[in-house]
């Protein structure tokens, strides 16, 4: 059993921090093999395929971890399935290119979400979650792919370019329901009486970086955000 | 460049074999994630996306392996894409049950089928079928999980027989349709000129012992085949 993540009430945050990770990185497993079905040859879908394994292999290590630190992982991940499930649900792509900006758009904004938080963990904690949330070279498979659909017919972007909205839209929607019913994760970020977190201007600043990011990616893709 | 496979017309049966079987796991690894979707929870979930990670790791070995024999591996599987594919949409599982039958009665078949032509070819070639080919598990996962359910509501069983019975009978006639459209897979059962094959007695006995594996498969989930 690990113990340097008990103290100041730290222990139940982490535990739905990596919870929280190790569904996304399981539904991020199925997102990515649905997007498979899609690719318009064999070789992308094999290539769509290995970004699902390495998802799922992510999702391995966290069960791992929580394992070790004496948690029944089934029950860190519990708590965060209907809201990622929902998530998923009301953000289903259409087609290969709304999964490819799915892919690069919706894991973009959950790995900066992620690493923010993970400044206020231990660090064994925060190396797992660094590790996990590394690109895995979908960043540029993914903004080859959206940039010559775009070139090849134009008026796709548009298109893409709402999709990439909704998208920051139903993750912030999921992402503060979460923050209101899992006080522990919540406190990481706001802190507790015996342990201070981010004040409000950090916590802005915070925000204003994920924004930031968002729309950087979105720029890389060519399209508007 | 691996050459003992080149012998008697025998290296273009061997990239066929290998062809067919990658594309083959690939779409099981599909397959399987889909399944994984229809999970009752959380933990199936993830044992399911688990035989997807195999099969897609043995989908890898097999690219591998024709890689090294010099082969461009996309152009190996391309014959298959059609027929497989075909498979798949003809037998997409309604529900978790019926997946899970699917991934025991339908890849068992396959494995099979693949594992007697193994039989005539190269040692190397006959190790990489066998270790890809090799239960991970599933059945005995799929065992329980069906024979529960029938326990649950014994109704089920008749609808289950029945989807069996038509994984096979589209697995065949995919089957069929590969072994015409592809000589040289073909030749490696029936022989060639200058090699000869299994003779009608021996193809006999191998559709026998794949037709009585498959009704002990459907013995142990407690259905009728």
């Amino acid at each position: 059993m690990i113990d340097d993540a008990q103290d100041h009430g730290h222990r139940p945050a982490v535990i739905d921090l990596l919870g929280a990770l190790a569904y996304g990185e399981l539904m991020a497993f199925s997102q990515l093999a649905a997007d498979a079905e899609m690719a318009p040859s064999q070789p992308e879908k094999a290539a769509v395929a290995r970004l699902a394994v390495a998802e799922f292999h992510h999702y391995e290590a966290i069960m791992d971890r929580l394992t070790m630190m004496g948690v029944d992982p089934d029950e860190a991940v519990a708590p965060f399935v209907e809201a990622i499930d929902h998530f998923h649900e009301r953000t289903k792509p259409k087609d290969w290119l709304e999964g490819l900006v799915k892919a690069y758009v919706g894991d973009g904004i959950a790995q900066d979400f992620y690493r923010e938080i993970a400044a206020y963990v231990d660090e064994d904690t925060q190396s797992l979650v660094r590790a996990v949330m590394a690109d895995m070279g979908q960043a540029d498979f993914v903004v080859n792919a959206v940039r010559t659909a775009i070139r090849a017919d134009p008026r796709v972007s548009g298109r893409l370019a709402l999709w990439g909205r909704r998208l920051v839209g139903e993750a912030l929607t999921q992402a503060q329901r979460v923050g209101v019913e899992r006080d522990a994760l919540a406190s990481l970020l706001v802190g507790s009486p015996d342990r201070p977190g981010a004040d409000l201007a950090e916590l802005g600043r915070m925000f204003a970086r994920i924004t930031d990011e968002h729309t950087r990616r979105m720029d890389r893709l060519g399209l508007s955000s």
